[in-house]
């Protein structure tokens, strides 16, 4: 009996998995559930999901007995959490193992970004360098005023990065937090007031919708570049671009964006802008990690034992 | 009277300095010296040089009155030392002052390897991740094996960075160190077998030529990552290309190789690499640093003081 529906773009290893331990029916994602086989969402009990399109009542409503969404990934807003915990649905995630995945490239891309390094990399290829000398000069990093908007366990790798670049440490979250030393603001625009490098690492949701605002922007200031490895909700797109564009800010170094994959193509013409192609956790190893941990939840929503990562 | 030869391309703000401060003379290189007027070489107590052009003992002897070489950057390689020393000419470099953007660029060379992030932004930038999807897996950095050859002042400052990844750190130098339990080796084939990813922060210059040799490469292996901010000159680089265009090893990050700016073209068409036009200290801040230490430097030789950084 079929009890686990996985929804999502799985490897070949993981759907074998998914198919080997819990003889899963595989659907590539929530748009789809309605048209499986009714007899079949009768018995399904735990959905493996992976993606970014919207989970929400109405597909739930569609699975009588379903008890459990494991998420794949550690940010699970495109499950609607309240409705399912209204039906008894538990939620959960894969944090902490892409940590330093997430970490890492918010960090590269920060130095990509002054350092100019996709630009300086081109000269050197294109043979400018050898026919016109050396690459212009850019920008000092170390020893830099950096924020954090969001200091939970990903903000805090982050900053644990920066420390060993002789950064100065700066963060926003709601309460004050324990650090070595790193200052706390209680709100993000002086943050930005304070700070040249804002890195956003806040969780998605409506409750982060634009939390990086016109205002955070353009208190940042000329010299100001943003990185965001968070979801692309939690900035006012609208406001970045028009800064980027304008050089209100120096440049900027982004993973998410509203409408992924199908960015604004306003992004494409910014050469101050680093895009990575949300890729954040996206390493083999990490993602062997969040598949197993995925497993492991539904295996003992199954047996009746205790979530891994709960959300609700 | 000018006491006082600027060699080298300087910019706009360091040429005016060194005419105001100085009333240098200025010309391209040493191979320009011949050609300057015998009277004023005649007057020449101190040269500022910048470039990584050959000054030797025949340069030298054009300056019958040449005390100081003033070279602007930490690397005198350029500079036949030993010449300089045998005509009691005194030599200073520009040394600590580009550590943490060398150590950066290093850091983030690595980075930008192991994470693909330049094929990931031209992935993205192209629209094959709106048309194909995500980009492909890559590999996991942070709690990496790293190995630092030569753990000088540019060295130490890469480990200290690595730290905040989590790396366990190993080193080669002539004699062990005191650091905080990072793994002295001996030989840089042990640290080379130890690890998967390799700095290499050596002096350039004579003794240090091809020390990164074919059996290092080797020792390696197919998961080992090069990044080079050092000197061309410190690694067999026929052996890197063999090794990288094999897959005997899995990628490098360099800012320094022989035959500057002209490079071998072998490079361009390996993927796996991440070329930067020699950049290491290429910052508008620091490059400020090092000319200002340059000139400090001159003006302490031509007032019969002490030199700030002498190497000889």
């Amino acid at each position: 009996m079929t009890e686990t529906l996985a929804i999502g773009a799985y490897t070949d290893d993981d759907t074998a998995a998914l198919r080997d331990g819990f003889q899963a029916h595989g659907i590539a994602g929530p748009d789809g559930i309605a048209a499986v086989d009714g007899g079949l969402r009768a018995t399904v009990r735990a959905v493996a999901f992976k993606g970014h399109k919207s989970f929400g009542a109405a597909e739930m409503d569609l699975l009588p007995k379903l008890g459990l969404i494991a998420n794949y990934g550690v940010g699970y807003d495109a499950i609607d959490v309240a409705a399912a915990s209204a039906r008894g649905i538990k939620v959960t995630n894969t944090p902490d193992v892409l940590n330093d995945d997430v970490a890492d490239l918010a960090v590269a891309m920060l130095l990509m970004q002054g350092r100019e390094t996709i630009q300086a990399n081109d000269w050197a290829r294109s043979g400018q360098w050898a026919q016109k000398g050396e690459y212009r000069l850019n920008r000092k990093m170390s020893g830099g005023k950096v924020g954090i908007v969001g200091l939970g366990r990903i903000g805090r790798e982050i900053a644990n990065r920066l420390v060993g670049f002789k950064m100065d440490i700066h963060y926003h979250s709601r309460q004050e937090k324990q650090t070595p030393g790193w200052t706390w603001h209680a709100d993000p625009v002086s943050l930005a007031q304070s700070v040249d490098f804002l890195f956003v690492a806040l969780v998605g949701g409506p409750a982060t919708e634009g939390y990086v605002s016109r205002a955070v922007i353009d208190a940042l200031g000329p010299r100001g570049v943003i990185v965001n490895i968070s979801r692309g909700s939690t900035i006012d797109e609208a406001a970045l671009l028009d800064a980027l564009e304008s050089g209100r800010i120096a440049g900027a170094g982004l993973d998410v964006f509203r409408n992924e994959p199908k960015i604004d193509p306003r992004f494409y013409a910014l050469p101050n802008v680093v895009i990575q192609p949300h890729q954040g956790s996206g390493t083999v190893e990490t993602r062997i990690e969040m598949a197993a941990l995925q497993r492991r939840n539904v295996a003992a929503y199954l047996a009746g034992k205790a979530l891994e990562t709960p959300v609700n």
